[in-house]
């Protein structure tokens, strides 16, 4: 039995391309007291992990040339030198793509079999706590406002849109197709959406946001960011979500045009966040995340591609846009 | 007798100049029912007036060519039609640069003559409110915080430095000249002050923030924003109050580098605001502001030069960083 693992080969000097990982087999590891031995069911595929491929840390980490690329995963316990554990339990922990990984118990989050596992690296996981907090803390929509939503369909917009539309907001997407935009709408229940590739965005954004943008939930930064910047009401609210357009490039675009003056004159709030900030309420909403899509108010996206070999190319083609929902490899059942 | 006014001549297509202002001579307007009569004692030179002569309405209105400079004045009613106002009183009016003006008794606000009435368009003035406003309700500084101020030294910066000393805030101001750096730190009690224009500012501001930025309260936008961004602490509040930078040219420069990107990893919230949103707030304010006044807990700068004739001058000055305080022009006794 062996552990295959997927290295950083090399930092991307420009787009992230397949070559820049390796697989390697390697030994099980060893487990030390108070650790467990993971096996890899499922792993997350995320955008924001390529910002930490930039060589420099960001709050994705800093990633180095020769080690295992980080990501979330589902696991099955195969050994336990930790009370907490049993043989068989499930977890959530950092297991990165590889088959086996030793983690210390106090860092394994146990979970129940008693919901689709993929949730809990989509909904139930850091993508859902993502827009459940981004949008109800930091964007703070109300009934009837409309809540602008780029990466529309992607891991955390898909979800962003169907919780706004629980408050009962107009909702809008940004994709980056007509195809994706039509799922949008038609899979994911938004009340439009508008490809940023077309050459009238700017003005089909106009036409979709008619009342103007209460809450625009920013995943993408650089020119999107511009264009709804300008489509903002008086007393607006951007939430900072990601800026998924920067990152897989060694040339980010300039900042949108329009900061301050824009700001002040629409009394605009510009807010960034991060999930790790709401730790201590993750716990209720799950729980409400849970019931949520148990009650079919919600229906996440996993989006899953079979076994790790896959995960290189997986990620390649969600940096390009090739996803709708949660990217999820299925390493094994 | 006549009333001499000073009119908008031409919008100045680069820099403000005395030759976009004209002097006139006018008859002495009359007055209808429910309206006073206004003689102008004193005058405000106010930076944000700038932004309005760029031709497009921004939130100081959109002054034209041909009518008179726009500004606020504490004035003597002359005489009245109007149950609320006797002969003799004195008021706070949009009376802009000019002798006499006809107003609604509706649009003057009564004063007491009970303290520098100069004040009354500093710190009691709009000055004043937006120091107030956009430091405590916007920016939301707790004791031991580190709060920077661009034009520090300027009708508002001045204020929220001082303000903020009261709460027990580390002060830092951001000026245009070593000499004004001195006076923020001698005359108004900054902690400290670093010149925008020194070589070394990046590294000054760094040494003057040592332990990062808290709150941020921005009246410049453009490099100095910029630069101010990058010293931000994690949860750090930027106050978007002005953009004087960007309003005395026709080539404002391009947004400041790192957003949405540092907004996101530092959690940062960059919130625009005008100090109108706080109405029903003003009169509490005042009172606050005024006894802090009278206690000698601030000291106001208010910077006079005298005759109507001095004010295009005094504006391009103002422009060009000349001030201390709230710029004031003396029209009559």
């Amino acid at each position: 039995m062996t552990n295959r693992r997927v290295l950083i080969d090399s930092l991307p000097k420009e787009r992230l391309s397949e070559d820049n990982f390796k697989i390697v087999e390697d030994r099980i590891p060893s487990i030390e007291e108070n650790e467990v031995l993971c096996r890899t069911l499922l792993v997350t595929i995320a955008a924001g992990s390529r910002a930490g491929l930039q060589g420099s840390a960001s709050y994705a980490g800093a990633p180095q040339a020769g080690v295992v690329m980080n990501a979330t995963g589902v696991c099955r316990i195969e050994a336990s030198k930790s009370e907490k554990f049993l043989e068989g339990d499930l977890v959530v922990c950092q297991s990165g793509w590889q088959d086996y990984s030793s983690q210390k118990a106090t860092h394994c989050q146990k979970i129940v079999n008693d919901i689709d596992l993929k949730h809990y690296l989509g909904a139930l996981g850091t993508n859902g706590l993502t827009a459940y907090f981004g949008l109800h803390r930091v964007g703070q929509p109300s009934y009837g406002e409309t809540v602008l939503i780029s990466a529309a369909a992607g891991s955390v917009g898909h979800l962003v849109g169907q919780f706004a539309k629980i408050i009962g907001c107009h909702t809008v997407g940004i994709a980056g197709s007509e195809g994706k935009c039509a799922q949008v709408q038609k899979r994911l229940g938004f009340d439009s959406a508008v490809s940023y590739r077309s050459k009238n965005f700017r003005n089909e954004l106009k036409e979709a946001c008619s009342k103007g943008v209460d809450v625009y939930f920013d995943n993408v930064g650089g020119e999107v960011l511009g264009a709804a910047l300008f489509r903002m009401k008086e007393r607006g609210r951007i939430v900072c979500c990601g800026a998924v357009s920067q990152y897989d490039t060694s040339q980010p675009s300039g900042s949108p045009k329009g900061i301050p003056g824009l700001l002040v004159n629409k009394r605009i709030r510009m807010e960034g966040f991060l999930v790790f900030d709401f730790l201590k309420e993750y716990e209720a909403a799950r729980k409400e995340i849970k019931q949520l899509i148990k009650n079919k108010k919600i229906r996440p996206e996993n989006d899953v591609f079979d076994g790790l070999a896959a995960a290189p190319s997986a990620f390649v083609d969600l940096l390009a846009g090739g996803n709708i929902g949660t990217r999820i490899i299925k390493v094994d059942d």
